[in-house]
């Protein structure tokens, strides 16, 4: 297995984007990507897409881009598309049939076109009668994520006796961050009676506890070791790729997922960490999809023990400046979250802490949280609940 | 990069399946293929799925057909994203990721669900804008396929003196194939004037010189060489891997497909073969999506000079029984084309020549000709042109 290395990252402005096609967002992330990567644009060899709604606009973005003649491969995996594309692609210059491969994540959520993932197609209908041979998967499909994760946080709040402030102090932290990322969806700061008075949208999560649906695209470049060392001095090597999945019901039973345990620990041997390995050393951007997520979240990988995820929160570790930074970039809740450009955004928000760039100066994580770093998604397509897990460091 | 063997498959009957869902025509063809590959499905490592509008129909086939835990990704390439799933499976277990990986590809497409392939979804609407920027893009997505190939067809009959019964015996001869095909769509013989008399898409070209949309599902298991060697005694091996794109109008100025070419290359070249070692030692299936689809294939790939693929298929060396059989099956022509399951039943079919299975004893290629094998499908993923390539034998 080939050492493979991030080296180059675009990110397109997360937010509202009517006016814009995909591939015109597309077209921008990879012209930044390549850009920053410094290579010829015909040095690509291969092309994966993470999008749930864009068919076909990988290949109008490499035509868009002058990127003739390679192989591009669409992936989708609900939220985990850009996570998964990225796997795919580590796995090809991994193995030697690509030295150089482009990574796109893409998707837009503010018109119809979001499509597919939510149930956009008349296919959604139909395996509606097989959803319903499962109650409990029925009943899933009625309310939907934030009611389903509504649930795990009441779990928590019962079981652990974590309070509601507690929960809006998730948003607190990630607006903070947000606040210093200027292509966040949200930017501006809250405070915990906010995020409490904000619209209620599934008790006790509000407006701001639910990540928004957005427009965004993002790309990243990686490459072999021999070329990563020949096109830059600050190369971040993937050390860890691990995708598990598992039905769905596990997170409400154990207030815990299985596929998020398992996919990390996965990460965490193929990287050689431990999860407290992560501590004064390293920094992670998690699927925060609900402030509940990221508390579940700091649980399953093991930075906190079972419960006690608010408990790191409230004492600042995981705030940009503490001993573990979660989501320095602002995360799913402020950043917004296209499906498929989320994992990929991630990825580059790690690019762009390890190489203290200019962009992301405000939010940057302390010097000795560079040497290690974690990007997570978590999805649900259809009845399937999956996790996917990349492990980075700064070191070979 | 460890050796990959496919050792089991199961194919679901191609035709119109109204009734059924994706997933229980997932669920039969895999459950087919794990009894065919004689491991117990708990040993299944990693599932990739080729379809285009199959959404989440993975996760819910994995979970019904009791493999529980498993990274699952969905691949969607339009035509080609039954083979390029395959493509992405194989890499999974050449790398030493997974050592046993189950490729799923399927279909539906009698009912509106077929969907974002063939622009189902409110997304291509809005590029319809992005494709006028380019007048021929426009035209082509004005006349579809079948103009477009009817196009290549007029041109081949100028510049050859290719005739309409030339491109009718494409037909011909994959009836015949398709008679002793039971999970044909299309298994009626046909004669020559039968194909001219039938109803007119798009001159040259009638209703069975053009594939059918078609309901189908197939499976195949793949594994590292130790595995294959421990579960069967006869694994097909896969010698050679390769998919690449273009853009569009390749084929209608060259009368020539680029990615054809290139990826059929690529795919000898990793195999360490040469299209003439195809004659008299192998057999192939190819994407006849339209018969003068087969004969521009027999060109490009190297087994006819330009100008004369119509002369091979008059001498019968395509034939079944011939010294290069392509589309034993039948193929997309009688088959009919589920647009992800296309490429996935054609390396089941690959499998099941090689073994000698009763299945196609009927089809069965020469004894003489089972110790190569190639399979390809091509698509059109929006603006892009994609090929996708293998080569298969019983030799490691």
């Amino acid at each position: 297995m080939r050492n493979v290395a991030v080296v180059g990252a675009g990110v397109f402005p997360f937010g509202r984007h009517h006016d814009l096609l995909y591939v015109e967002m597309g077209r921008d992330a990879v012209n930044d990507a390549i850009k920053d990567t410094g290579i010829d644009r015909k040095e690509i060899q291969s092309c994966y897409v993470g999008t749930t709604g864009g068919v076909g606009v990988g290949h109008e973005i490499v035509n868009e881009t002058g990127i003739i003649g390679i192989p591009i491969t669409r992936v989708e995996n609900a939220c985990v598309s850009g996570s998964n594309a990225f796997r795919m692609a580590w796995m090809d210059v991994a193995l030697g049939i690509s030295d150089i491969s482009l990574v796109i994540g893409i998707e837009k959520m503010k018109d119809s076109s979001m499509g597919e993932a939510a149930g956009g197609t008349g296919r959604f209908k139909l395996e509606m009668k097989a959803m319903a041979k499962n109650i409990s998967m029925a009943s899933f499909g009625l309310m939907g994520p934030p009611g389903y994760f509504a649930l795990a946080a009441h779990r928590h709040m019962a079981e652990f006796g974590t309070t509601k402030e507690d929960l809006a102090s998730v948003t607190v932290k990630s607006r903070t961050n947000a606040n210093n990322n200027p292509k966040a969806e949200y930017q501006n700061i809250m405070t915990v009676d906010e995020v409490l008075n904000d619209k209620m949208i599934n008790p006790p999560l509000t407006r701001s506890q639910c990540c928004p649906k957005t427009d965004g695209a993002a790309a990243v470049i990686i490459m072999s070791e021999k070329l990563a060392k020949k096109y830059s001095d600050t190369p971040v090597w993937v050390k860890g790729s691990a995708m598990t999945s598992s039905i769905i019901m596990d997170l409400l039973s154990n207030l815990s997922a299985m596929p998020n345990i398992k996919s990390s620990r996965m990460a965490y041997d193929m990287a050689k960490v431990e999860a407290k390995d992560f501590y004064k050393n390293g920094f992670v951007e998690v699927h925060d999809c609900f402030s509940i997520s990221e508390i579940l979240h700091s649980e399953d990988f093991g930075w906190a023990k079972k419960g006690e995820g608010p408990k790191i929160l409230n004492e600042g570790i995981t705030q940009k400046d503490g001993d573990l930074p979660i989501n320095p970039s602002g995360g799913l809740l402020s950043c917004g979250h296209p499906l498929g450009a989320t994992g990929v955004r991630q990825i580059a928000e790690v690019l762009f802490q390890m190489r203290k760039d200019k962009e992301v100066a405000k939010r940057q994580v302390p010097d000795g949280n560079l040497n290690l770093a974690l990007t997570h998604t978590m999805g649900q397509p259809m009845l399937g609940f999956t996790s996917c897990v990349h492990v980075f460091s700064r070191n070979l």
